[in-house]
């Protein structure tokens, strides 16, 4: 299942039509290997491994969860101001797993910086030693089951074995395909642009499918880019961007023990240094990040779990950005607004209830409610011309926009989600089965 | 569907064993009467009146929305200290109807009045002159569409003709019908107690199914007491016994446009005047308020939508009691937690994942959770005797019970709510067809 994500995506902010899945090609100084550790008992990859050989320069944001997985704890405390290697394996999310699960990491850690440190003898001119805290992780999967290290382990041979360094297509794909969890689709993305005179790739791969809460499944996000920015400036322009993009389909707070998301840049393009964030040469990159980052916070949406529609929903003319994003995720969560739009149904007065219960200060005579290009709510009534069986029709896109005006100040939030379908019980329910 | 509700009220607080409906009898005050308006296009009762011929001291809890219906409105706006009608009608919410809606309330608050004053002529030995003011009402139903204002008017004089001056338990079983909407059961709850030495009843009626914010749906529930009690007394226990009751079974704040509680003291019984809610005389009322409230509520619940198992989440030794309740609303609201158990899944990593995002500060070390009698996690591990086996056969239960210890402090909050089924989205998407 699944929605043909083409469909949405061709409308949105690239305006130029984009082919389901974008190519990504060879992206100097990273490597990337797949294998499987048999850790789902049939021969799927499950276990992916990012390798820089230059190290990377990075930063991350993880999920604001009290609880956090023993990975993201392990990613957390190292200090490394380069990172050699991200591993990420799927079906097991190392949470809850106390000390077998942090020693598991400090254990692959060791095996994996002195597999690649022998490597590194072999194969460079000036061989780096690379440390366990230089290797960072990515774990999904069921929570509170004991982390299966052996597995892991035993796989990291064949593992670095199948390092190339050059990419393609198909080892993009392989890898997208390899970090998967109940996603039916791989999600990668891809934007160019310029730094200066240089030209620069920005490359990233997802995985998360959206849920009623959709931050509620592991959402892990990785952006691979040659420019050279230090690790405080790419620190600014991935929270800056997250926040519209991957945490637009997700209500604050509403995350999973794993959310990470990670942006590595190998510092292989020539262009002038970057000192700092706010610098003018960065304006094209920091738009090309954003639109990496919600091409593929989209994706994850599309493919919520059992989901048959995409629905964007606008708020805007709202009195501050926090209201327009409480009204906005008050929709977007409500399961009664996603069970109707799942059945065709154009009740609006779901919509109603859901702002109601937003918490915002609403002006209920300046309010204001389209679906699509059709008015349905105009200054706090029902539009004159409002013609159910026009917005009955409307309903049977795959492409769901209700847009909401407030008409109380000048700032706006747009978030993401999808309808809420039979199918998405039938997955939860049979999870582990 | 739904469950069987003697099932789990049989076990709860209520020690003796519960038929399925207890059943309410006569009480002095009151007279009820129903009839069908044609409001659903069918000959099912619609709209239900509760009269009051000496009219009844009386309190209320509204909606938390920022948007409400226009009776809600109107209820607000009259001043009265006695009622001498409830009307509620379903289908129809009247809530976004905007003037339309609140003049139907007008309309038909001045017929009404004008019929009863005239049977208060005929009936009455001192007959009272009922005002628009003194009749308050209950709509549930489709948010939105215009109030049929003509329909309801239409039937008044056969609702008045009907009144009959003594109740049996079917005519509370009428009314209980009547103001169902996606109901699978009526909800009737009773209890007697004594106030210094008068035997005091207590009745109440209830609708609202649980979802997965279970008070989306409207809930409305109407107590009926023949105590002699002040509207402030009324209020304060009401307040209070709502907190722990229907307030349990849903989050703060997520409510619909028309929730209502309502109780009515017809002022029949003949005990020492109340003059204060602190009065040691009043503890058994108190008790018996509770019982019945919970009762309702856990009704409600019980109805949800496509509910196949009861789930008590129990939040105990929790810092405070805010903190307790943000954590068991995190998991009674966790669409991932509610369909791992209507799979029957003893997926407890689902429980660790809604704590974690409870915003809750937690003390892993501390934590334990139990699934009934079976511990599975202790002071932040997994039991040592932790059996998948034995627990899947507990999650088979139609009543499962979450205990989570967060041994921080001495405050407790229970909350109740039901599994997420593909029932839910069955009844949800086809709502209005």
């Amino acid at each position: 299942m699944g929605i043909n994500i083409s469909n949405f995506l061709s409308s949105k902010s690239n305006n130029r039509k984009m082919t389901e899945f974008q190519d990504l090609d060879h992206l100097d100084g990273l490597s990337i290997s797949t294998v499987s550790a048999n850790l789902y008992n049939n021969s799927r990859d499950d276990l992916v491994m990012f390798y820089f050989r230059e190290g990377a320069n990075f930063a991350s944001v993880y999920t604001q969860s009290k609880i956090l997985s023993e990975n993201i704890k392990w990613n957390l405390n190292q200090k490394s101001k380069k990172i050699f290697s991200l591993l990420v394996n799927t079906r097991n999310a190392n949470a809850f797993t106390g000390e077998q699960g942090y020693q598991s990491m400090q254990n692959i850690a060791e095996i994996v910086s002195e597999e690649l440190s022998k490597k590194q003898l072999i194969d460079e001119d000036s061989p780096k030693k690379i440390k366990a805290k230089d290797i960072i992780f990515g774990c999904t999967g069921t929570i509170g089951e004991k982390f299966p290290v052996d597995k892991i382990k035993f796989k990291i041979p064949e593992l670095i074995k199948n390092i190339k360094y050059t990419q393609n297509k198909y080892i993009w794909m392989k890898a997208a395909l390899g970090i998967m969890t109940t996603d039916t689709q791989p999600k990668i993305a891809m934007e160019e642009c310029l730094i200066g005179q240089s030209r620069i790739k920005i490359y990233g791969i997802a995985k998360g499918s959206g849920m009623i809460h959709p931050n509620m499944a592991t959402t892990l996000g990785y952006i691979f880019t040659d420019a050279d920015l230090p690790n405080d400036v790419l620190k600014k322009l991935l929270k800056k961007n997250v926040e519209e993009t991957f945490n637009a389909i997700s209500c604050d707070g509403d995350t999973s023990t794993n959310d990470m998301i990670t942006i590595f840049s190998t510092c292989k393009a020539k262009h002038r240094k970057i000192n700092s964030f706010s610098e003018k040469k960065l304006k094209f990159f920091d738009e090309a990040l954003r639109k990496v980052l919600l091409n593929l916070a989209k994706r994850v949406v599309a493919d919520g779990e059992g989901a048959s529609k995409f629905i964007t929903v606008q708020i805007i003319k709202s009195r501050t950005e926090h209201e327009a994003k409480k009204i906005a995720f008050s929709i977007a969560n409500s399961p009664l607004v996603k069970t109707a739009i799942a059945g065709e149904d154009p009740n609006w007065g779901r919509i109603i209830m859901a702002i109601g219960k937003s918490e915002a200060e609403i002006n209920l005579k300046k309010l204001s409610i389209k679906f699509g290009d059709i008015q349905i709510v105009q200054n706090g009534k029902l539009h004159n011309q409002y013609n159910e069986k026009e917005t009955a029709e409307y309903m049977k896109h795959s492409n769901i926009e209700i847009t909401v005006n407030v008409a109380s100040g000048n700032k706006n939030f747009t978030a993401y989600t999808m309808d809420l379908t039979k199918k998405y019980i039938e997955i939860n329910a049979d999870y582990r089965s």
